[in-house]
């Protein structure tokens, strides 16, 4: 490559530094919105093997409302039921367990397995359907200024200077790579140059791990400490004995304790203690380069030992320290933010990081898109760092739980006491729901109007909560035959949806209900002006920000599309009737998880229904009576920027 | 393009002519067992939209078992619960039914539609992960020689001329084609040349639909008649208050009786009657050119009325006359065959032709595959005929009657006589299983051991019924959590599988018998040689062409991997077990489909299980209890090749 040293300089609207789980995930909002945006990755290439891979129930159904779940589940493998091995009387090993995974009949979205590289992969062309973005890679961040007295609507506070560096020639790629990777390949070579160029942005997203540059550029201590624990990772197709090598679980020895994960391809990570610092070999001691793969299977070998254990093929392999670090906060201004990694660290044994990090960039995303294309108030990006940082709290507190039993000597319990794994079971079942990604969620704020209970919904919908997701419902599409689960048919697609359960509509109070909820949503009297069309929109995109979605209660047969009012059920000269906007909980004859019950899950009347705001993320914001339209105008007004006009008109 | 006169000459195992449904089914095979193989098709682009739509259940199951199911799944329209609609009392349209599908519990394969277009691409690709094959476009057949003295195995009875004649410049290609699409575009391209070449062949398989060339050389009749009745049809994105517009159904109004089918991109397919032959326009006097979208849209209208009816969008038409023909034979001597269209057409209104097709050349596919590599009797290609025939035969009949509805008047119903509608349902139920492709099929021969009943298994696994395939049943993979619908696990991946249905070990005396039968496998005795290592296999592709599977019946956690035989666990030195080898038919609290129910549907016994085998399109060959290995030999005896060392040394 030739260093080609002109200086050219460009404004953007975001800058996102990193594209791994959590940069990808932001990225993903600037598409959706048709931002611009640059997206940078010191690496050469993407990932393609070993990194993360475990996936949460809560990452699964941001998928399906994604609309990628579906190639997750076709490659991931399952993670359910996990087992825990501890020794036998016999110098054996012998299973308890397994696990019965927590709300299994409320979901089909179970711990899934799968690389990294795949789920990155699902996202990139995800990104790639709804925008220019690309994600270039091999370029290194050099500088970055940031003038915090810059930051009204055309200013760009942010200034980076980057270093296109290209691929090395030497860089390690797979074999079998599918077409698309060895485009994107193909791109980045053409594209890298040894040019330096200088990028003004109005906002930073610093996505670059847990050595984040731009956590150090932006001053940001990360607090907490190493531990001189070194583990050993590896991923392999085992050639083993053990009759649960294919199985999520732990395996406690005198020896120590592994983390056995089943992937797919035939491969299972292992995660292995290979030095645990303590009086022998205290800290500072050890050195890490000295860890081979060779080394790491010997400590399996004697874990799973008197099984056999053995591998030909090795896929991966690294080794780490554990440390538990949290940023005190995770924006720095108005105009940066950090996510992922880069703000909390941890050990990998709980399986949480990824999701955690692509959660992040969920979070973020969409509130700085919305406030670049000028439609949000941008206090609204406050709440980033309150929903988050609690959440990466309680992340750090399960990991120093559960990590520590993989260090801890195993001794025989005293007389009545637990032993050690029964406190492992116990952490899995108690953190459960949190490692799921569905418990503890978001506080009060512009963005979630909280009842006068935190962790319920009003009485007419209990199970509604403000700042939580909505539990997964199988739904059927009365016009057209279509089942899908509830998180499908919320899509992440970037308005805030009105979700109007209708209820029965059969039962004509009811209908004189929905049918005035129908007429102002018409927005025909100027003197109430509806939700639909008070706000300002993004032109090209989004003609509202506020989009509906009608759940009905009565049988699918008894009650017609054209029954509802016409707001709820839009019409397009070309495309014809907005059938996708109206669904029914009834039960299906011939799919039995359409069941019919997604009315009493959310604890709502199946005739006098209610109705709730979902944030573009999927959180409810709030919740309210099908008459409520005053408490919803207020909800949104407190964010959503007002048309112009409207503005005068009153 | 020049026309370069050179003609090269070459050899090949197979010829197929024609590229739909049933060639591409019959090269799927080539592709499996790595058979020299040829593929033309005359037009020069594939079907991008329109032709045919239709499902059905025993396709999706092939289609699982092929590994490409979950791609139509998300891609295809639900066509459950059809909606009948009738004149109503006051000149108003009103709904009969929906009818709910057949067999609802036992399958999760319901009737799809889906563009013909995006299916053959589904299994172009699978042809391409497994071979090089590559179907050849814009190329002519212009004569074929069959000498049909010759035949044996270095023989090559086949002669055929072809002429590339390429792709015209004006051949229309929507937008938004896949980057695979552009690929074999740009490939077929550069291809075209306007060469002749001639090639010789061990086999030829017409697949040339309706017109067939093929069909014509080898001088084999198309015995029936078409009518003058004239249908056109309308692929559109329907604007129209009528409310079952996106609901599979029919309408039927004195105007006439259409059929409407919703499929993927909201588009909706009419089959609309344009021209009924009686005595005002007898036989003959209808010109079909004159036939237009336009009046295909008036006469909807007319049917639809009251309701609304119009369109923007026309993704694809045409206009065709209904005729039925059968060829009396659909083979030529021992080296030609014919395959779907090419020897039955009939309305599409039944939505069966592409399932009929697509089983045609997977029915023809193996076998012709398996006597080219030598490891058949050739005695197997005449079951092609004796089993394909006969469903052709039956899906005339059921296309008659059907089909008869269309064209019928719509009069008032004599005094509790059934009226037209009912009738129309009537039909629709008791071809139900008929045209959901898992009722009458094959008959005894070579390849299916038929026993006392000709629907009935035998009495110790009653619903396993040689000729038939299994019914679907979901289970669990013990060793590694997995849990998959039987047809996924039942790949048509080249082997017959001898299924071990091992029932529950746990019981002393059954465990004697499966590792009796086990030691038999392993084939140490050499006077009582294994069928796992007696026949003649395919180098580089093949061991044996019998292979194992195995599915117990106790609870997973109680029985362990190698607690089973080692033949039925094969070891690979690299790869390790083949735990896939291994699955259970044990309820999982996690997903609700898998009832562990699969012996009772089957007719075993839990404890004392059975054997059968599968044929390598998934149809049951021949069932026996665990020490039948006499009639497990036999029956395989009477088709596969054994190998030589073998034959010399008894």
């Amino acid at each position: 490559m030739s260093t080609n040293k002109f200086v050219s300089e460009s404004e953007t609207d975001v800058i996102i530094l990193g594209a791994g789980p959590s940069g990808l995930m932001t990225a993903y909002w600037m598409a959706r919105y048709g931002i611009r945006t640059r997206i940078v990755d010191k690496c050469p290439t993407k990932v393609f093997t070993g990194h993360a891979d475990g996936i949460r129930m809560r990452t699964l159904e941001i998928f399906d409302s994604m609309g990628i779940y579906h190639r997750v589940e076709h490659e991931a493998h399952p993670a359910v039921e996990p087992g825990f091995w501890v020794p036998g009387p016999e110098g054996n090993l012998i299973r308890q367990g397994p696990i019965t995974p927590s709300q299994v009949f409320e979901s089909p979205y179970h711990h899934m397995l799968l690389s990294q590289g795949r789920i990155e992969r699902f996202v990139l062309d995800s990104i790639r359907e709804y925008s220019d973005i690309e994600v270039e890679r091999g370029v290194l961040a050099e500088s970055l200024e940031y003038d915090e007295t810059l930051g009204s609507t055309n200013e760009y506070p942010i200034t980076v200077t980057l270093s296109h560096r290209g691929s090395d020639n030497d860089i390690t790629i797979p074999g079998n790579l599918e077409d698309v990777e060895w485009d994107d390949l193909t791109r980045q070579r053409k594209r890298a140059s040894g040019k330096k160029e200088i990028i003004k942005a109005k906002y930073i997203i610093g996505c670059d791990g847990a050595h984040s540059w731009t956590r150090k550029q932006l001053d940001i201590p990360f607090e907490g400490a190493s531990t001189e624990h070194i583990w050993g990772v590896i991923d392999v197709v085992p050639i083993s004995n053990f009759p649960d090598i294919r199985r999520l679980g732990t395996v406690t020895s005198p020896a120590g304790t592994i983390l056995v994960i089943p992937r797919e391809r035939k491969l299972v990570r292992f995660y292995v203690p290979v030095h645990v610092a303590n009086d022998e070999t205290p800290n500072g001691r050890f050195d890490r380069s000295t860890i081979t793969p060779e080394k790491i299977k010997a400590r399996v070998q004697a874990i799973l030992s008197p099984y056999t254990f053995d591998f030909q093929i090795l896929d991966w392999w690294t080794a780490y320290q554990i440390g538990q670090r949290i940023a005190p906060t995770f924006a720095k201004g108005d105009h940066a933010f950090l996510a992922g990694d880069a703000v909390h660290t941890h050990s990998p044994k709980v399986g949480l990081g990824m999701n955690v990090s692509m959660q992040d960039g969920f979070n973020i995303g969409w509130k700085v898109a919305l406030v670049i294309a000028g439609v949000a108030d941008p206090a609204i990006l406050n709440t980033y760092n309150e929903e988050r940082h609690r959440i990466a709290e309680l992340l750090l507190e399960f990991d120093k739980l559960w990590s520590s039993y993989f260090t801890a000597e195993t001794k025989p319990p005293e007389d009545g006491a637990p032993g050690k794994t029964e406190n492992m079971i116990k952490v899995v079942e108690e953190f459960q729901s949190f490692a799921d990604g569905v418990k503890a969620f978001y506080g009060d704020s512009p963005l979630v109007c909280k009842g006068i209970n935190e962790h319920e919904g009003p009485a007419f919908a209990v199970h509604l909560v403000p700042g939580e997701r909505v539990s997964p419902a199988k739904l059927r599409q009365p016009a057209d035959a279509t089942i899908r689960w509830s998180m499908g048919i919320m899509e992440s697609d970037g308005p805030f949806r009105l979700v109007v359960l209708a209820g029965d509509i059969r039962d004509q109070e009811q209908k004189a209900r929905v049918d005035a909820l129908g007429s102002w949503l018409m927005g025909l009297d100027e003197s109430k002006p509806s939700v639909l069309t008070r706000y300002t929109s993004i032109p090209g995109r989004f003609d509202s920000l506020v989009d509906t979605l009608t759940i009905h209660s009565a049988p699918w047969t008894e009650v017609e599309f054209f029954d509802f009012p016409d707001s709820l059920r839009p019409f397009d000269p070309v495309m014809g009737w907005g059938y996708e906007k109206i669904w029914c909980d009834d039960p299906c004859v011939w799919d039995r998880d359409c069941d019919g019950k997604a009315y009493e899950r959310w604890g709502v009347d199946r005739v006098r229904g209610a109705m709730f705001i979902l944030r573009p993320d999927q959180y409810v914001g709030w919740v309210g009576e099908l008459e409520d339209v005053e408490g919803l105008t207020r909800y949104l007004d407190g964010f959503l920027i007002r048309k112009r006009h409207q503005v005068h008109s009153q």
